[in-house]
């Protein structure tokens, strides 16, 4: 005997995808603080001691402040698809785990590309991160918008607008890799223009 | 003079319990990240030395993701019984905070299975922690059905279904206990095997 | 000029108080596991390895459990608690925050009462840490009742019930302080009484 | 084509933000604990041994309890102000993300000041993290109030109990930085003088 459960598919709500994405992003966002080194030396630090280690603690701040804005503006792009998405399944469900994992990657591949920044291998390896949880981006709202999941009241405009601002990331990750192959050093920069990108690709330009 | 609870027994939400169980899975997968090394290679890496150590990460990542999904698939149990259950009481609270104790412990479990993974008593402890993950399922789902703790409108087709899904589970840990005493190696094998018998005990063949 | 906030103190939710908790709770709980050690067996583990890691295991697995019951069962009392108590003011809020305070130290505790058991010192620690969060709950409850901010409808049987139950944490905590001048590895087996206290103190015997 | 998203902007609601801060703050709260070292005696401890370290653990705890009350005491002023603010846009959302990752920033601070305490380096790093966090108190509430994002019924006096509420973190802040320049070591104890502070400007005094 054979039975599905199509309500249960149908009008199960999205609270706890949220409750739990929030949790990991909570977690991934504070752990970051754990990989900035405390100063080791041994007896009173004079005043020298203390300057070197700071000059070399910016430059660890600098890639917590990356990092820690990264994983926000994810978590930030997330809050905003299921501001629209009301309901879900569960394939929309696993969509949002498997993207789960690449999201609790990030805070390794921001640790890797830290120490090993001015290799190509590294900086294609966290590139590729990026790649995929900006691909799931799109491939959550698409299925959301072929299964109906939206809000009431979401306007054509509006899904199409999202439908462009999806692009931004996967767009960014692919020229943040093909700058990789001309120097990896100045591959991350790509996603400070993440802001501009996404006010060219509002405007529908592209 | 003795005075019982009885309203708070009955008509308890089980909201919190479910705030906890997402945090505690949150806070379990994405620390399975930590697990991952970095390279430890002194002064400029070479490609070489990159590539032999991204051949070696790309095992920890399959862990990583095998871990991570494994818990999402217990997360995802979960949400789908208390999808149904609405009610709680005493019992059913603890059913689940025992739960808890064995679902904290996955990330440890796959670790240790990680590294001593071919060693037939590391890969019994993993599958005697799954076999007691999918048995609590069943006590909760059994002890919420006799509380008469679902939503309205649960049918007994779907109440059945939900039975024998939960059955899934002990099912594949056991087939994966037997396997250990013929090949460790190949016994975490079953786990993958979880959506076809996942079908299979759909259709009530068994 | 003085302004009050009275509106504010009198009618402000419950509802994020508790989403710390079960956050704070949710982490400490899954942070127990870190303290397992994996085995550290050079080479290819031998069966008596892994046997003698196993018999050693054991005994991290039930602190491990103890911890973790121990955390789910003050979870449990400050879930039934804040089943009654319905409103909050900033008295209020700053009762649980330094609650919190303490049950974030227990992994500590119980992680130095592991290491160091058969020690007066390192038991008395741990003891005065569960007294500590013992007498928080009797105070929460006074506030909260003199406060007024129960959910209508507790019955005066109901408060009494609830006071007599607050006092068996403390109550057991003062008993697990004098066996500790008696003999400190015993000491610990009084909390496996809190059952048996709680059933005399529901009866109202005491 | 242009198409803006107003709607979403004006009435989205400030649950998901509180979900993600109360995850940040419960995971930095309880990570604190793990800064507080076991006692490392070798063999069996003394009672001499473990008195010495019970004193040197006192430090630890007063620096543990100092952190986390400071922590509580800002998610407190976030639980305050979001009493009062309703509903939010990407702005409000990004100024609290930003927040966010200066509080996540706090066990660090914490760290490095109770390590290196009696360095005025150190003690400015720790004093203008504080200051950063409590300029943002007042950004978000200024932001709010020209956006007419709070609930209704806040009267101007309200209000302006908050703003001059909202000067206090900084104002501390700002004479811990002094004392830095006299001596590093008392600059802490600046915090202390807060709820002074607080019925200082409450009274509008200042």
């Amino acid at each position: 005997m054979t039975v599905d459960l199509p309500k249960h598919d149908v009008w199960m709500t999205t609270k706890r995808i949220e409750t739990l994405v929030d949790g990991v992003f909570a977690i991934a966002m504070t752990l970051l603080v754990l990989s900035i080194p405390l100063p080791q030396i041994p007896g009173y630090a004079t005043n020298l001691q203390m300057w070197n280690y700071l000059v070399g603690l910016s430059q660890q701040l600098w890639v917590y402040a990356f990092s820690f804005l990264l994983l926000a503006s994810f978590w930030r792009a997330h809050h905003m698809q299921f501001f629209y998405i009301k309901r879900s399944d569960s394939a929309l469900i696993w969509i949002n785990l498997i993207w789960l994992l690449f999201v609790a990657l990030v805070p390794f591949s921001a640790n890797f590309v830290t120490n090993y920044g001015s290799h190509q291998l590294a900086m294609l390896f966290f590139n590729i991160n990026m790649l995929i949880i900006g691909i799931f981006y799109i491939v959550n709202w698409t299925y959301a918008d072929r299964k109906h999941f939206f809000i009431k009241g979401l306007s054509d405009e509006q899904n199409s607008l999202m439908k462009r601002l999806n692009l931004v990331l996967p767009f960014t990750a692919i020229i943040a890799i093909g700058i990789t192959f001309i120097s990896p050093f100045f591959s991350p920069f790509a996603y400070l223009l993440i802001s501009i990108f996404k006010s060219i690709f509002k405007r529908g330009l592209i």
